[in-house]
């Protein structure tokens, strides 16, 4: 399997990027290092979560037990730090749709301040397990998706 | 504090990359996900971890009681996934120093198959955690990593 | 510091323990082992996150600025096994207020069927980090968790 | 599955505890808390680390394919804070073995100075995924603990 990386125009899109899809972050005491800074690792088992959430909630709870969706790339803007007990919500959107690849964009932000504590660009491949190898999506996922984000889906 | 993003370029130049900095990773039974796959927010912990070791062996004990280096960006590749109990081990060179940032490429190869599991790219800046400001990072922490890494000092 | 024991009567005394301070705890899907079970490591993690809760709700926020409250003894009983994603929720009450020490008792339970899926008791000493030594608990901090969970106070 | 809880007498019984097993643990940044502590959680990561190593290195690597061994109780003394990067040792030995259930002691050792940092018992349940209930432990498995550590074993 041979990933390319994502290009580096992730910020400048950002602007223009809506986020329907939000929930709430339930920090951990173990998640604060020695700076009382939460730990980078952390955000991205927030991320993770958040994505689990995602597809749950859209394209509904069987469609993991499918397939299995790999991460091929994560790229990630650390844009000031988030303190225990801050209040962080976190955002997920799908913003491409390709055939065996999709890309979504997720944001750590606190709800008090609105402040953008994280931003993360992370390209996902549907894969099956048993042969090894990435799949096609399978289409009711992508409608769903496609649907609730309002994308328009690569012919 | 504005992050400028890493550009799009990291695969290509990584063949010239000599990494001489390498430690063994420890895997632990609860990095491992439902599909027996080290979770991917485990790697950001290994490289952290990894990072630190470097910056001990390289720098010294104690450069991170003087100034804080925080992530400001992080672009990971994950190539193929790692099993439990693959023997991993995690190479990390410097490849940029800046005045206040500097930029780490890291990887998680397999030691027995040498197949790299996951590369990463990331962006760290020099922080003072009383001013709440970015900071040149100092000048001994820099030569050391340039005699190091065989890196020209940026003027 | 000499640590005794809690003894072996837990089971039978947490049919008469009733808990009055209750969170939901958000699992993650990294907390998930190959087995599809939450890890057991994990259940510390949420047990740790659910006691500051408790302080920060009973006693009041600052408190953990003033003095440290370290671990002395944990005892777990794992009744069974919490599946992702179950809805969970970590109840926790003091049972015994000591001079420097007190006595936590904690359960992680399925919301939906009652089931209770680990219980725990934690014994915890006032500690101060300065002289490295054992403390006793302010006398503020004694009255509210006692008025809290209805407690006798040792004399 | 009902589980009776480990007797109070942990902590005088262990003087007379050889460990034979012993593995260093390698700490990560992330392990470590506000307070520069290795944060409790964590301890049970490292506990649960080194059982795997041990059935590994005792029993063989193929035996956690077979069957699922459960832990049924954890009753830990935190006995003095381990601060990253203290070198630590985690060392495990089985002291009883039942039919369907054994006892697993576990140590965590500061290398240099020999403080014993934590101590901790496990009770754990061999179980049928399938079946979904306790069963006995296989009779190999069984004799080449009872052989390593030098374990007299119920008729």
């Amino acid at each position: 399997m041979t990933i390319r990386q994502c290009s580096g125009t992730m910020e400048r899109e950002l602007e223009n990027v809506t986020f329907r899809h939000q929930i709430p972050a339930q920090l951990r005491f173990s998640d604060v290092d020695r700076f009382g800074h939460v730990n980078n690792s952390v955000y991205f088992s927030l991320f993770d979560m958040s994505k689990e959430k995602y597809f749950m909630d859209v394209v509904g709870e069987d469609i993991l037990q499918e397939i299995c969706i790999v991460v091929a790339n994560i790229n990630a803007n650390f844009l000031a730090p988030i303190f225990f007990p801050d209040e962080i919500v976190i955002q997920t959107t799908v913003t491409h749709l390709g055939n065996k690849s999709f890309t979504l964009r997720q944001r750590a932000v606190n709800v008090r301040t609105r402040e953008v504590k994280c931003e993360a660009q992370t390209v996902m491949v549907c894969f099956d397990l048993n042969s090894n190898t990435t799949i096609p999506m399978p289409e009711h996922f992508r409608r769903r998706i496609a649907a609730y984000d309002a994308l328009d889906v690569d012919k």
